[in-house]
This record gives C-alpha cells, sequence and structure tokens, in this order.
C-alpha cells in the first residue's frame, strides 16, 4: 500500500525533474483515497512556498481538519522545516518519506511532536535528487536556504 | 521603525478581514527595504498554504538565500507551525509578531533554533483577531488545524 501511494509522489518527482525542477513529489492519502498529489514549483512557477509537500496540501484544497488527522503524507525527500511545519499544523499523524541520504533536517522534530515517520530508503527518490543537485547546485541551495547565492 | 514596517503588515490585516478573510498580515524587510507584503488567503484564494507569512514570502519571490539571512518578518499574529517553519526553513533571524494573545504555538521553537523573538502587545492586531474569531469560529479553526470541521 506504501508503495503504491509512493508511487504516485515519484511519478509528481520525475515530472518534477523533466520540467528542470527541483525533483520532490508527494501524495496525501486519507481513507484509502489520493486527496492530491504535487511537487516542488520553485523553478516552474518561481515558487518559494510550493514544496513537493506544499503544493500537495494545497492541490488537496480546504479540507475540514479531521481529514488532515486521519492522513497520511507520502513524500519522496524528508521533509524540510516548512512542510514538516504544514505536518505539525494539520496534525497528520504519519509521514512515510522516499529517502532522507541527500536531505534530513526535521524527523527528530516531527517524532517529538508524535508523528510517526518512516523511512523507505528508496534508491529511485535518491537518485533523482543526486541527479538534480548535480546539474543544479545553486537551485538546490536556494531551496533550503543555503549557501551564499 | 518597527512600527513603521508593523504599519504595513496591519494594513494586510485590515484588508484581509474587509474581504471576509483571516486578518492576519506581514511584511518581510532587508537592508531597511520592503520585500515583500502579504495576507492570509484561505478564505479569498481557498488556499491551505497562504498564511500572513507565507504568501508575504511568495509575493517577495524567489530571492538569493543571504537576504533572508539578513530580513525581518513582521507578522500581525504569532507564527503557527508553517509559518515557523518557513522562518526556519530561510533562517530569518528575526520576527516582529503583533500579538501573541489570541494565539501561540512556536515562539520557544523559534527561540530554541537562534531566531530572535519580539512581541509588540498592538491591541489593533488582537482586536481584528477578536472580532474575526467571534464572526467566523469554524474559518478560524480551520486556519490553525483545529476543532472537528
Amino acid at each position: 500500500m506504501h508503495e503504491e501511494f509512493m508511487n504516485l509522489a515519484i511519478e509528481q518527482a520525475r515530472t518534477g525533474l523533466s520540467e528542470g525542477g527541483v525533483p520532490v513529489g508527494a501524495a496525501l492519502v486519507a481513507d484509502g483515497s489520493v486527496l492530491g498529489v504535487g511537487r516542488n514549483r520553485r523553478v516552474q512557477w518561481g515558487s518559494v512556498i510550493r514544496h513537493g509537500e506544499t503544493d500537495c496540501l494545497e492541490n488537496a484544497g480546504r479540507l475540514p481538519p479531521p481529514v488532515y488527522r486521519r492522513s497520511t503524507l507520502y513524500t519522496t525527500l524528508s521533509p524540510c522545516h516548512l512542510c514538516a511545519g504544514a505536518v505539525l499544523l494539520y496534525r497528520i499523524p504519519r509521514v512515510v518519506i522516499g529517502e532522507h541520504r541527500t536531505f534530513e533536517a526535521t524527523e527528530d522534530l516531527l517524532a517529538r511532536n508524535g508523528v510517526d515517520v518512516r523511512v523507505l530508503d528508496d534508491a529511485e527518490c535518491a537518485g533523482l535528487m543526486r541527479e538534480f543537485i548535480e546539474r543544479f547546485p545553486g537551485v538546490w541551495d536556494e531551496d533550503v536556504g543555503a549557501g551564499d547565492g
């Protein structure tokens, strides 16, 4: 089941890379249904707040608070502080992460706040990120607020 | 100086309330210049990620990472987890808050991460929020992931 939903997130990440964008994708699932998918839009739309996870939540639209509280967020990459903040704001209880080899910042914060965090260590997720970081290191730094720009 | 920039954020919050929206506004300032202003757009645009602070960052657009690191974020209301996450992601070193009487969730988190947090305890900021929460309690709950929807 994790695999089926993670594949939707990976499809988003792949599309992102094909657009020249940061290859992070996400899917929000509740009660066995996909409520939304999304991908990082920094390059495509010049967005500084549409990461994979936040774009996914925006695409899912306004939901009654209890729906978030029984949902799972699938994301190809370990969440940054912005996206972890969205998880905590909406009290999303479970986050399934494709990989955390290329970036990891908030898994402790999420766990301390009671979020169930699982890491699949998926080779394709890591491969997409490695390719992007190698080709566009400046954009990746910008996306995580790092570097001297 | 704080007052001048906070007034821009308050103007955004006032406009938000006049639109029937959550009255939270923000302004991003660096090197004495205003880089962007914004307001919560949940009601106006059906957005779940455009809070006052994140809308402000989005309006400021893509910035070199060092610019964030010498900036100050003015916000009429104490940041939720999403907006605090944006501050941590971009390593914004200072947050000036209009009021935290009607909502407070992340000031400890920000301070623990080295962010300089100041609270002005502004009566108009609190008044705008009290009016909104009284008129639209369900929308306010939705905006902070609370309540039974």
